[in-house]
Parts: structure tokens; sequence; C-alpha cells
């Protein structure tokens, strides 16, 4: 395929420092799965992170060879000659902490007891995974990444990087994101967490040794999730008031478009994602508050941060305003830091970070160009 | 109680006449709950219907004798002396066919099974109602209400007043309502429904057989249906990023004070209303759209309409946005119709309408003072 980084296969880093998390929890050991686009050039200098959102993973790139289908999630953008270039930077995609695409998660094996952690496994936060991401670089020699790259909750990594590492990253690219989230985004995200706890087949969270699945909760999380990625305009343009079968049935089968649309999307991610790993993404984006140690200032909070920045945001993004993106220029400028903002008109909502949309493409490529100038002369 | 309707009782209308339902099924004999408040003037031209929402019914204003604390939802609005004066009006509150407050719904026991109607039930709509509504006017004499008064679903339901009997209102007050429901309403809907339809304990409907009701699942709606209700300024305002404890715990029960708000609203609803009527009343708001069979043209639908229409709105409703209110308004004066068109500043979402808003009190007073001198001279 054009422009692809082409055949891709994911590896697997063991950490046997144990990591104690926010939470006072301990993981003895932890195994992060990663890939790895481009090559790391002498000095070490031309490294990206890039940081997924909720339901992302380290695939971000190419296919594998055995399956042509399996286009990495952020393939748009990143390969040779995409705006994050992979004929100038190496790329890493990492599957969180407390994923289930093969890093250590709710699903994996305690080795302690010899059975999935299900819900022993701790609450992590974004630091968490700042930190475990921080030990995955050291174990690649990247002292310092030329960026750390993330959309939504992965833009929250991104600032967390440049607060708890100042000195490691020299860009943050932070996308559709929020400095944190506000009391509507907590309401949904609770509702979506209710939707699985309530399920009969989540066990408390050991739905693993009973052999189910709470799929019902899953599916609802992810319907009312796929709501508040889309915007209002873009559902009405696509589904409209559309009807399956061109007339209404009195009944409570699938009717509208947007409801045959809904319950596929449900149903595809109950099929594969973990619920236990939805719950403690959920709760991540909850509990990110950099403001909350400062007095509630986002100003203080950015202090630390030594890293220039580029903040993109969505016209019709209403689960991450672009309000909300302006609020963090508005600290990073007080605090003196070079920052490009961009406010890209689009139709896609939420979910337009993840779009080939050609002004965002031109600004992320612009913007990595200059990137790239500072370490390729 | 000042202003207070005082003390108040509910009747019971039974109407043997068979009702066929839009769905083309027939209610060979249903009963409607209902309350009045003031009197009936002598050529019965002081009548006022007031329909309810989603989770309304026809107590409306007042109390009853044996519970202090049982106020009628809409009491601010009824009574002497306020904006609906029961002085110079006679007010009617219904429970809607289908609901779960007295008039014959899911839960009511089918004559011809002895058992409870449950999936049997017809999927009933706005102009179902409006026709049972009609009945209702005729057993109590009342040829021509000088006003149908409504918000939300109650607002849809007073419009098709003026559309299905056009002789038969004077007066329209359609309050934070639409002319149909968006894309993403629809899709709220679906996600609620769904929670309900995929309960265990929701055995396809007929779950008042197996002595269990699917609660899980209408907590979920409700909670869901209250994010809606709420602006995200109104919710930031009150709950903000609040802690029940004060500090993060790390774990999956009730922590930010929305959560504890959403939970006790779930719980609170789903111990006492029924999930088929939540099921159906959702349907009946997907249904409603009087511009479908006019080629999707409102200004068509409209023109049987003679009444004359006041239309309120609010800024921070983002439910029935006053985007949609101004469409109404639109079509009725492409009609030549009579239209007064408030757009009423208010930081409570779609729950404004329930609100003693002294702004919103003020239009809705000097309005019905207009329509009492239409009759008291």
């Amino acid at each position: 395929m054009e422009n692809s980084v082409g055949i891709v296969s994911a590896q697997r880093a063991t950490f046997d420092t144990p990591l104690t998390c926010s939470s006072g929890a301990v993981l003895p050991r932890y195994e992060l799965v990663y890939e790895t686009y481009g090559k790391l050039n002498g000095d070490k200098s031309n490294a990206i992170l890039v940081c997924h959102a909720l339901s992302g993973h380290h695939h971000v790139a190419g296919q594998y060879a055995d399956d042509p289908k399996s286009t990495g999630w952020w393939d748009n953008m990143i390969g040779p000659g995409k705006p994050i270039d992979t004929e100038k930077f190496f790329v890493i995609g990492l599957n969180n902490l407390g994923g289930c695409h093969g890093s250590t998660g709710p699903s994996s094996i305690d080795p302690q007891t010899g059975k999935p952690y299900g819900a022993s496994f701790p609450v992590v936060t974004v630091e968490d995974w700042v930190a475990s991401q921080a030990r995955l670089a050291d174990m690649l020699g990247i002292e310092q990444f030329a960026a750390v790259v993330g959309g939504s909750l992965g833009g929250m990594q991104a600032m967390q990087w440049s607060l708890d590492f100042p000195e490691r990253v020299r860009h943050v690219l932070a996308i559709a994101t929020a400095p944190r989230l506000t009391t509507e985004n907590i309401a949904f995200n609770d509702v979506a967490r209710n939707a699985i706890l309530t399920d009969p087949d989540f066990h408390g969270g050991n739905y693993y040794e009973h052999g189910v699945v709470p799929k019902r909760g899953l599916r609802l999380a992810r319907m009312l999730g796929h709501i508040t990625y889309l915007s209002d305009d873009a559902m009405a343009d696509k589904f409209g008031r559309g009807l399956r079968s061109g007339k209404y049935n009195y009944g409570y089968d699938i009717e509208f478009e947007i409801e045959s649309y809904l319950r596929y999307q449900g149903d595809k991610f109950a099929a594969y994602f973990d619920a236990n790993t939805y719950l403690l993404m959920t709760k991540a984006l909850d509990y990110f508050d950099p403001a909350h140690r400062h007095g509630d200032d986002l100003n203080k909070a950015f202090a630390a941060a030594q890293a220039n920045f580029l903040v993109l945001s969505f016209t019709t993004d209403w689960r991450f305003s672009p309000e909300r993106s302006r609020a963090i220029v508005k600290a990073l400028l007080h605090n003196r830091l070079n920052v490009s903002y961009g406010e890209i008109a689009s139709t896609h909502g939420h979910d337009s970070f993840l779009m080939p949309h050609a002004h965002y493409h031109a600004l992320m490529r612009a913007y990595l160009e200059r990137i790239a100038q500072e370490f390729s002369a």
C-alpha cells in the first residue's frame, strides 16, 4: 500500500522493577507490547511516542503479515511521506498498562495467583502510564523524545509527559483533548461504567473465572461513547431520521438507521474489548487533572513544563470542545512556553482527530517538518 | 400552603369505545386517570389541558390528603394567583395512555387474558394520546380548550392538538419542545431502550409474571436521561469535580458528587417507574414528526392549525435547543398564525421548563392573562 509502513509486528518488553501506582498499589512485574516504525537515528533524537486513547492500542500503523485488513488505527497519519513521516521519525506505539491488547492488564494472568488479575488489577492513572512509558523509553535508549503525540486521552498523556519528565520531551502534540474532564464528561463515563458494573455477568470484575463476559454492559458503554464521539450535525448528515424499512414498525427492534449503526458498533466492540480495561480507561480520564494539586490553578500546573506545544481542537467536538483546548493554550502562554494552536473546522466531532482531514493533516505536517529540522541538519 | 390548589384527588374515566392506535392495534377498552383544579365556567370556555412529558403524570398540582409531600410536578406553575391561575382556569392533568400512574398501560391487567399486558400493549404515539385526550374532553363536556399546554414531549402533544383538532384548541403553549427529534436525540433514546431491553430481568417485556423488574436497565436509562436534561454549565456549577470523600479512592464506588447524584436519581426512578412505559414514551418521542407525511415540510404540516401559539425555549437546553423552537415558530409564521416566541436565558438546560424561573413565569402569566380576557368579560 502506498505510503504505508508496510508489514509490521509487535514486540514485547518485560519490566521486573516494581511499579508503584498513584493508588499506592504495586505491580511487581509487567509487560508492555509495542510497535515501532522508521529508524532511530544515531543520536536517538528522532523518536516520537504515540499515546493511545480509550480503545486504542500499540498497532498504530501498517498491517500484520497474516491479515491484510489489520491496518493500524492512525495509519492515515503515520508512514513514509505522511504527516508523521517515518522516513524522518522513529515512531513508537504501545498498548498502555491495564490494556487488553497484550500489555499487562486485568485479563492477564497474575503470577502470584495463576489466575487473571480481574478486580485486583490496580486502577492506573495517566501519571502511571507516563511512568511506564518512560521505562520503555529507557529500555530503547531514548533519553529525550522529539515529540510525544496523542489525541483525546492520548493528549492527556502527552501533556503529562511535559510535567513529569520536562527534559525528556521537546514537543508535545495535544490533540482534541482537555486539561481535565468536565462534570458532564464524568457523568457520561459514570453511566458507561454502571452499565458494566451492573451487568450480571460482571461478577465484581472476576468474570473470567466464570467463563462469561459482561457484553451487555460493554455494548451499552460503547453505544453511549459513540454518541459523544460524533457531532449532532455529523449524525444528522449521515443518518438523519432514515428508517431501515422505510416505515415505523411500532416495536423495539432496529428501526432508525442510527439505531442500526449504534447497535452494530456496540456489538463489534463488546466482542473483543475487555470490560475491566474499559472501566480503568474511563477512570484514568476522570482522574486526569494536573491543576488539582496546584490549587486548581492550571497556570501553576504547567510551570514545570519546558516543551514546545502544538494544541489542536475541532469546532464540532463537544466532548472536548475548543474552549477546553484554549484553556490549555492560555496556561502554556502564561508560562511563556512556545505554543502553536489550531482550531480546525470539521463536522466530525471528537472523532475528527482520527480522520484524514486536509487542514488538520497540513497543520500536523508543517509542525512536524519543523521538528525534523532540529535534528536532520 | 399559599397559592396552592390544596388537597386534590385523582379521578378515573373509563372508555368503552375501542381506540384504534396509529400502529393499527386496537384497545377495546381503557381507563384514564386525571385530576382537575379550578372550576369549569358556564360556557365551558376556560379549560386548560396540561400534557405531561416522559416521566410525568396526572398529579400536576396540589397535594394528596394522606401525603403532605406529594406535591404535583408543576405546582409552581398552577394554582390560585400562579401563572396558570386556577381562579380563572379549569385545569386538567391526566396520565397518558400507556403510562404507569393509573391509566391503562403495559402494567395494567388485560381483561382478555387476566394478566398484565406487558409486551402486548401497543406502542402508542402522540396522535394516539391526543385522540384519547379528546375523548376525555368529550366526557367532561369540553368542546374547545382555552389552551393545551405542555413542555418537552408534552409540548409535542399540545402541537398535535392544533393539527388533529384545529377547532378544539384556541391556544397552544409549546415549551422546550421540537418539531421532531434529531438523530442524536433518537440515539440517546436508543441507548436508554437497549439498557432496558437487554436487562436479563426484562423477559421480553413480560417481567411482571416473573415477579421481577428490569431495574438495572431502567436505572441506566434514567441516569443517561438526567445528563441530557441538565446543561453542562448547570452540572459544573452544582457538582463540579467535587469528591464525596475529598480524595480519589481508585475504585468503582461513588467518588464524584455527580456520580452520587446520578445513581441516586437512577435508583429512585427505577423503584417506581414501569420499564415498558419508559420504552413506549421514548418511542412516542422518536415517532413524533408532523412534517413527515407532508414531504418533510413543516410549513405544510402546520397548514391545518388555527390556534394561537406561545412557543418558549431555554438558552442552555441542548436536548431541545432554541434552534428547534425557532423552526416551529418559522413554520407557524409561514401559515400566518399568531405566534409569541420567548427564548429564555436560563442555566438549567431542558429541566428549565419545570423550574420557577422568574422571566419564564412572567411570560407565561402575561400570555395566560390575555387568554383569560377572552372569556372573563
